[in-house]
Parts: C-alpha cells; sequence; structure tokens
C-alpha cells in the first residue's frame, strides 16, 4: 500500500501535478501547488461537477468571499467550536492533535475530555513520534486562520464555504422567485489551521471544495421519482453494511430522500471521472459523531491506500443554520409556505375597556386602544400586563383594562425555516483518489499510466512528427494550432522515439496521441493511438478536429471510429 | 454619468449579479458576493480568459495557495514596501486614504513624503468627508491581511497571485524541459487589506486575478512575427495619445515586443468580452509611477463612469523577482541559454607546488593538491591565501604553494536570470466594466439590456411556453432538460405576459429565448428569438440543440439561421 503512494508521490512532483508548496523556502506543510497538469485536471473535475450537480439540475451557483467577519462565524458556531485537543512534546516542542496520537487506544478520540485524553496518554505511554519525548498537558487549538480587517475588526478565513451560500439566503430565495427546493452551489477554497498536518494532499491547511445546499421545506412531501433503480453501498451507523437499491433505502426509511438522491448522483459522478465504483461507500455517522449542526450525515469514502477516506459528506443540517444566522443578525431567514386552500385559525384578540383607560390614560387613551386593537395573539396567551409601544413611550396596561375574545382568522400561509442537505466536496482528497484508482502499469514494459477519461484529461492530445524534419514536424506544429483553436488542449512532442513520446503522455494521462509520418504527406492521413488498449487507426487528417472532439466529450468511443 | 452607476447598482443587486457581502450582519465594506448570474459570468469570462491567453498559445497554468509564508512576502518586498499613507479623524475615528483625499491639490500623491502630506493638508485645509472633523498625522498602513500559520508562524493573504508563479520557476522550468519563452499563468483570489474601500466593486479587499508571468531570455531576438497589422491606442508616458500600428510601435521601440504581442492579444480579447473598443487605451507609467519591481508598465484602462479604469496592467518586471528569490531562498531561479556553438573562454587554473604542500601537510598534501587542482577561477582573480575546504577542515593555502596558470576551456552555454513580462487582469473591475459597456435601454419601451456576447452570457437560453397548459409547459421542460444534458444552460419560465418575460431575460442579457407556442404542436418548430434584434425565426424543435451550440460558441450569427 505504501508502495503506490511513494510511485505517486514521485509522478505527481515530477510530472507537474502537483507538490508541496514553498519549496525554494523549505516548504510550509500543509499547503500544495496544483502544477500544469493538476490545475488543468482541477478545472476539468470541477466542470464536470458543474455540468452534473449545478447546471443540469437548474442549481443555483454563487462565490461569496474566503474572508469573513468575526459575527457570522460566532453565529454559524465555528468562533466557540471549531477547535482540536494538542499536546506539545516537552522535549522537541513539536504539537500534535489529540485523535492521531490515541486512536489506537479508544475508538472515538473526538469525544473525549482533556482528563480523560492525558488519562490515556499516560497509561499507554504514548510518546512524540518525533523524537520520543513526553508530552505536556492538553490544549485547546483554534482551527480558523483569523486576521484584522481594516484597523480593527477581527475576521476569519472560511473553515467551508457553507456559510456564504446561508447568510445569503433571502437574497437568493427572492432571485429563485420564493421558490423551494432551491439548491446553491459554491466552488472555492476554504481554509483550516491543523496543528501539525502529516497526510499529504489527503489534510491541507488551504483546501479546495465544492459545495450544495439544498433548502428544502421539511413538510413538502420528496418527491419519490427522484429515485433510481441502482444499487447503493451504505454502512449504517448500527454497522451493517450493505448493497442495497436505492428504492428500497429509501422505502425503509435509512435515510431522507434527497440524501439518497445525492448518493446516487455521487455514485455516478464518481465513475465518470474513473474511481472504482467498487471502492465506494457511504457510511453512516455514528451519533456521537454528528458535527453540531447536523441531524444525519452519511460520508462517501473511498478505499485507498491510506484505507477508506471520506471524500465527501452529506450532513442533513435541519435548520441548525438559519436559525442561528435569523437568531444572531435579526434578519429573516425563513421561507414562505402558501396553505393548499387559505386556512382559518383561532386567535385571540383584545377588547380594550375604555372606561379604564379613559381616565388612566387620558388624552392617550384611544390610540393605546386602537394599537390593543391591533394586536394578534395564540390563543390562551394573553395575561397580566400588557406592554405597549407608542410614540416612544412604554405603557403597561394592566389586565382589568381588557377583555380577550376568541376569533378566527383567514390565513394564506406561513412563514417557516427551511431545512439544509448538504454534499460538501473534498476536491483535493477527489483528485488524489482518481489518481490513485486511474494508476497502472503496463504489463510488458512496466510503463507508468493514468487512465484518465478522456473528459477529465487535463492534456488531451499529443502531436508526434514521426521524425522532426521532412516537414512532418510542420504538419504535426500546423495540427496543434488548428487543434487548440478548436478548445482541444494538445502538446506537440519531437523529442526521443515514438514509444518514449508515448510513454510520456500515458504517464499524464493524455488519453491520445496523433503521430505524423510520412504517409500523411502521400495521402493526408495520421494515427490515432488511444492509450490504454495502445490500438492505432489510422484517419483523414481533414476529420480529425471533429472526431477528437467527439472522443473528448466521450460522445464516441474509440472503438466505434 | 452617474445615473448609470445607480441603474447598474440596482439591475445587479435585484437580478442576482454581485451585492455587498455580508449584508445581514451590516455589511463589510470591500467583500462582494457574486450572485447566480454574475458566478457564472465570472466563470464564462474565465474560461474564455484560459481559451485565448493559456490554452491557445500553450502556456502552463498553475494553482498555488492564497496564504504564504513571511518569507516569500519579505523577498518581493511586500512586506516593506506594500503599504498606504493614511489618517484619522480626530473627531470621529474614520481612516482614509491619503492620496484620495489630497489628489487634488496635487499631481502624484503616491511620492510624497508624510511631512509634505501633512502640510499639503494644512495648507487646503483638508476635513474629514464625514464629519468635517480634522487629522491627525500620516501614519504607515500595510497592505496585505497576515495571519498566524500553524501555533506561531506569521503568514500573509497573497496581495497578487504572481508570487506563487515565481518561486515555483525552477520547477516549472524544468517541467517545460527548459524551454524559454515560458509562459505561466494563474487565475485565484488576491486580497488587500484596503483602509477604507469606497469605490464599490472597483475596490476590493477580495478580488478576483488572472496574471500571467512571461519569462524570456532577454538576449533572445523578439519574432516580429508575433506583431499584427492592427491600431493601438496609446498614452504614453511624454503625454502623447497616438493610434499607432502595432508593427510601426514595435520598430519605432516604443515597448518591448511582447507588451505589444499583449496589447493585440487584449484589444482582441476585450471586443470578444463586449467591452466597446473605442473606449479603450494604453497608458504608459511615468517612471515615478513605477512599482518597485517594473522597469516599465502600460496599464490598459477602460472608460466607465468613473473615468479612465485602470483594468489591466502589462508590467515589464526584468529579473527583479527571480532575482529576489535566489538572493533570499538560496535556491538557483537561473535557466541555460545554449551557445550556438560551444564557445571557447580563458580561465585560471592553479598547479599545486608539492615542493611546499608536502612538507606543510604531510598525508592531506595530494589531497588538497587535488582539489586546488580541481578549481576554476575567472581571468586574474586569484591572490593570496587560497581556503580549501576537505573532509570538514578548512586548508588556508599560502600563495608561495601555487602558480596561476591561464587556459583556455569550452564551454556549451550560462546561467542566467530570465526576465518576466506580466499581463495582470483584474478581472471584478472588468466584469464591472462588461456590464457597463453593454448596458443600454431599448429605446421604445425603456427596458433595460444588457448585450452580452452569447459566448460569455451567464444563462444561454430562456424556454417559455406560450402558456402553461396545453402541454406547451410540457414540451418546454422536455426542451430545457435536453438543452441542459447538451450543456447549455437554460431555463423554463412561465410566468407573467411573454413580454415580461423576454424583458426579464435581457435583463441578465439571455441572448436566445425559445417560445413553444399551439403551431409547435402541429409542426413540431419553435420560435428563436434572438435579444438585441428581438427578431424571431421558427426552426424544427429537433435542430434546436445544435443550431444553440453553434449560436452560443459563436460559431454562427442569428442572421444566417
Amino acid at each position: 500500500m505504501k508502495e503506490i503512494r511513494g510511485k505517486i508521490a514521485d509522478i505527481t512532483k515530477r510530472r507537474g501535478i502537483y507538490w508541496g508548496a514553498y519549496e525554494i523556502y523549505g516548504g510550509v506543510s500543509g499547503f500544495y501547488d496544483y502544477g500544469p497538469v493538476g490545475a488543468l485536471l482541477k478545472k476539468n473535475l470541477l466542470d464536470i461537477w458543474l455540468e452534473e450537480f449545478v447546471y443540469s439540475d437548474g442549481l443555483l451557483f454563487i462565490d461569496a468571499p474566503a474572508i469573513g467577519p468575526d459575527s457570522v462565524y460566532k453565529a454559524s458556531g465555528h468562533v466557540d467550536k471549531f477547535t482540536d485537543y494538542m499536546v506539545r512534546c516537552i522535549s522537541c516542542g513539536h504539537a500534535f492533535r489529540v485523535d492521531e496520537l490515541i486512536k489506537d487506544f479508544v475508538d472515538n478520540p473526538d469525544l473525549l475530555t482533556p482528563d480523560e485524553i492525558e488519562k490515556i496518554i499516560e497509561e499507554n505511554d504514548v510518546r512524540c513520534p518525533d523524537c520520543n519525548g513526553k508530552f505536556g498537558k492538553v490544549e485547546e487549538f483554534h482551527l480558523m486562520f483569523s486576521t484584522t480587517i481594516g484597523l480593527d475588526k477581527r475576521g476569519f478565513l472560511r473553515p467551508e464555504t457553507a456559510q456564504g451560500i446561508f447568510i445569503n439566503f433571502p437574497t437568493l430565495y427572492r432571485i429563485n422567485r420564493e421558490k423551494l427546493p432551491m439548491g446553491v452551489a459554491q466552488i472555492g477554497k476554504a481554509y483550516r489551521n491543523e496543528i501539525s498536518p502529516r497526510q499529504g494532499v489527503l489534510r491541507q491547511r488551504e483546501f479546495n471544495m465544492a459545495e450544495i445546499e439544498l433548502f428544502v421545506d421539511p413538510e413538502e412531501k420528496f418527491n419519490e421519482e427522484l429515485i433510481e433503480d441502482i444499487e447503493l453501498p451504505l454502512l449504517t451507523r448500527d454497522g451493517f453494511e450493505l448493497k442495497i437499491n436505492a428504492k428500497e433505502a429509501y422505502k425503509s426509511g435509512l435515510a431522507n430522500g434527497y440524501i439518497i438522491y445525492y448518493m446516487q448522483k455521487i455514485l455516478s459522478f464518481l465513475k465518470s471521472v474513473g474511481i472504482d465504483t467498487s471502492k465506494i461507500r457511504f457510511r453512516q455517522h455514528h451519533r456521537e459523531e454528528l458535527a453540531h449542526y447536523s441531524k444525519d450525515t452519511w460520508d462517501c469514502e473511498i478505499l485507498i491506500s491510506n484505507g477508506w477516506t471520506e471524500v465527501i459528506g452529506i450532513a442533513y443540517r435541519g435548520d441548525y443554520d438559519l436559525k442561528r444566522h435569523m437568531e444572531s443578525s435579526g434578519a429573516d431567514m425563513r421561507a414562505f409556505r402558501k396553505f393548499e386552500k387559505e386556512r382559518k385559525i383561532r386567535i385571540n384578540k383584545i377588547v380594550p375597556r375604555m372606561e379604564i383607560l379613559g381616565p388612566r390614560y387620558k388624552a392617550a387613551a384611544m390610540k393605546i386602544a386602537r394599537a390593543m386593537e391591533a394586536m394578534e395573539f395564540e390563543e390562551n396567551s394573553v395575561h397580566g400586563t400588557l406592554k405597549i409601544e407608542l410614540d416612544g413611550h412604554v405603557y403597561d396596561v394592566p389586565e382589568e383594562a381588557y377583555e380577550v375574545i376568541d376569533v378566527e382568522k383567514k390565513v394564506s400561509g406561513e412563514r417557516f425555516l427551511p431545512h439544509v442537505i448538504e454534499p460538501s466536496f473534498g476536491i483535493d482528497r477527489l483528485i488524489y483518489s482518481i489518481i490513485e484508482h486511474t494508476y497502472y502499469e503496463r504489463q510488458d514494459t512496466g510503463y507508468k499510466v493514468l487512465r484518465f477519461p478522456p473528459r477529465l484529461a487535463p492534456i488531451k492530445v499529443g502531436i508526434l512528427p514521426l521524425m522532426a524534419k521532412d516537414s512532418l514536424d510542420s504538419i504535426a506544429r500546423d495540427i496543434m494550432k488548428e487543434l487548440r483553436t478548436a478548445g482541444i488542449n494538445g502538446y506537440y512532442d519531437d523529442s526521443g522515439s515514438i514509444g518514449r513520446r508515448y510513454a510520456r503522455a500515458d504517464e499524464i494521462g493524455v488519453p491520445f496521441c496523433i503521430t505524423v509520418d510520412y504517409q500523411t504527406k502521400e495521402d493526408n492521413t495520421v494515427t490515432i493511438r488511444e492509450r490504454d488498449s495502445t490500438k492505432q487507426k489510422r484517419i483523414n487528417k481533414d476529420e480529425l478536429k471533429d472526431t477528437l472532439k467527439k472522443l473528448v466529450a466521450e460522445e464516441i468511443l474509440f472503438e466505434e471510429l
């Protein structure tokens, strides 16, 4: 398992997929650069994500800032709760996340108190992995990067893109013409100041996310037609590992309908970007493991050399976020639910007793009486002194100054807090998983190949003249220009033997290579070579552009040529 | 001029292009949200940018982190030099950038010392724009957002994406197989903690950039074929405003060849995204105005309601950045220049005098002699005591222990620091300019329209059933699904009159609307309506997808249908 990690570390660095950032300054752990191949891989992956999750479902796509003020992250709960426990080595001073140190000794390291953690460290004589020193006391470490906005306003770098969507709910709901369900998507960087990230690209301090917040009316019936007849690999919180038909999973109430809907979509998406579907499972969080905002969460885990790894989470966040922001900001974060037909409800109204109000309030009595008449209460909720605010005064109206009557009122609907289902994608982890799952070595030569699907491949085509002379090179260069103009990302390569050039292309997952040879000059044909089968076909140069467009868009397969 | 700003503020907020961020918490100036229309507009703009600048020229595209360590921004000069002068109002405490307060009284406010600034404020009785209070002393204000990485490492949010490219030069140069010119592009957020940003989206604290660093060999002859026969609108540093043919501009030495090359590309790019080319000029910086790293800079300015506004900069950065990072990090940031043919150079070598070394160093004498023989020096640079490091010892070898000889050596090339040409795009300012330039009101109705080119338009098509009944609605919905699957972003709208629905589409620049009417049911045709001409044509529903694809990719024009 470690062997593949080494091979991938080699290929990603050497061929420009990604590498540790700030190398010339000794590196800073938790930060990575995507190189020329990796940045395009990420872009293509996100474009496919947009097509499959956003455009095809008609979601709203927004882009909010990464820096946010204090107020937002106080309301979201991050200022108070987004911390890890850490310990420092007394000898070398290095700091470590506690949960990783003690995970072999307890089941749920995240649920322990500092005292319990210290006990476990002592009992098991857990030592510093770097110098074998002893650890000091458990400390709390805040995971948000903080900064100062303007002269003195505290701000944070978002730890998730989600809050930028929640706080905009009223505006987005209006733009969506007050319709639910409403899905809002966002792609962007998020930031977590991990204490000592040591898992390569899998645990970064600055990372790429793609998130959807689907706002739904919890009382609206779920549209069962969204559920397909496909098999889902689940691991429930009770420990049951099962393959279950999606329709059956929905009917048995295993999870919310939209969670199942997104499981389906995720399976098909992961397959389309090269993930081995036999190495995917949806694992339900244990109740104690749930984040503070979540009622139910299913992680989409992918099996890689590090074991089953959380890559995507689907959380049922309920109304937690909108409620918190409504309480903190005072803004109305509710949606409006229209009743199918007008409803009659019973409310309490007030009849002022002028014989008491008059002598008591004199000139103001009429105004106070009108204000009292305008008030509405739930049934049986009016007692005692009423506080009436009027023209800047507050009048304490005693109980004997009014009577309560019970009346009927017609209402067309009601305001409520929508619930949220959140599929959240860790893009860097997904990229790593794709690289592991698409990596193989040719049986005959041992050459390394990345089996990127054409639509995902960063570079679609290499154009290789058999020899860099006899005008084969200029023909190849002209083809490159033509293809680039048509939006097909290709490169020209005349260096080394054809076999070596194919091998170079294979290593960065180029799905097709065009070779220009002497026959090209005779009959205007070139060869197309497909990466995985290594088969070659001759086609007319004039058809090249259209054929490649279709191959790259996966509208036709190479075998169909 | 102010009128158009008000209209655009209305449309951008109301229709979801962008709005001030953190509204429910009272807003934080300098931060904006791109809404559902604006986020797609930005994405399409960046995709066009990638096509026209990156893919078509075969540049490398990378993605580096936004958070960087101290060391990088010390070396780049930002820690020392990236500051503004500010003053605080003694009465209300509000802070202001000095240059904006005094720009009416001096020509180059950025070049003054604090004392000079205070004098100007006093002489002209400059007061607080908010409360008319007096100002205190001039203070220096650092424009980078700072943060802490890990427990205690100072870090900054990048003020430009450029440094992420420079520090990776050695790796990128290797990946590019040591070829120059090498262009490297990056798109991403950058951050400047402006004191009190008051110019809406034109001056943001978190903003979007697209940058190219083109690394060239300053001794390599520029390829004149890159220069086209087109007219450039220039404003030189001497104050000459001229329209000049690019070839002539190049020949007369007005600017570096690559700067002119990028002026051409920028003109064509801006035109393709809807900018009025009569409102573009390239303004050369005055010598005093140049940034600390630049030898020559031309700003591409666009005329909007705020006046001529810098949107893109093309800076000749020389070897400033690579040199600084080489000095600071110790890494070799040089490229290799191969001589056309091997050159012979004269160097000094050393002949050890064993008769002196032997008695002096005994057993080590032979090793020392060999080390001396291996040394090479420039001519006439060897004198006095030589320091020879060997097995951890340093031996001071006196002058009498060696002779210097003059020999000839063959060298195949030399290492040098490449120069950098940097076209740097302010994406938010460009988006604002596009909105202003594409905005118009219909002469007959006064309805508002954004004339987005189809390729740029966030939403490509509205699908409108004439009536939401008689299965016209279901036909329209099916069309929407089909188009979405084909990657054409469209929406369904059955609310209000057709005229109103067209008007709604026009306001967010939807270039085409499809109407499904009763004739559709008879002969399977629908109408396509083009936004600007408001002309309609009937086409067969089965041809819709392919026709729209071509219209949206701007491969055919509506008139050609």
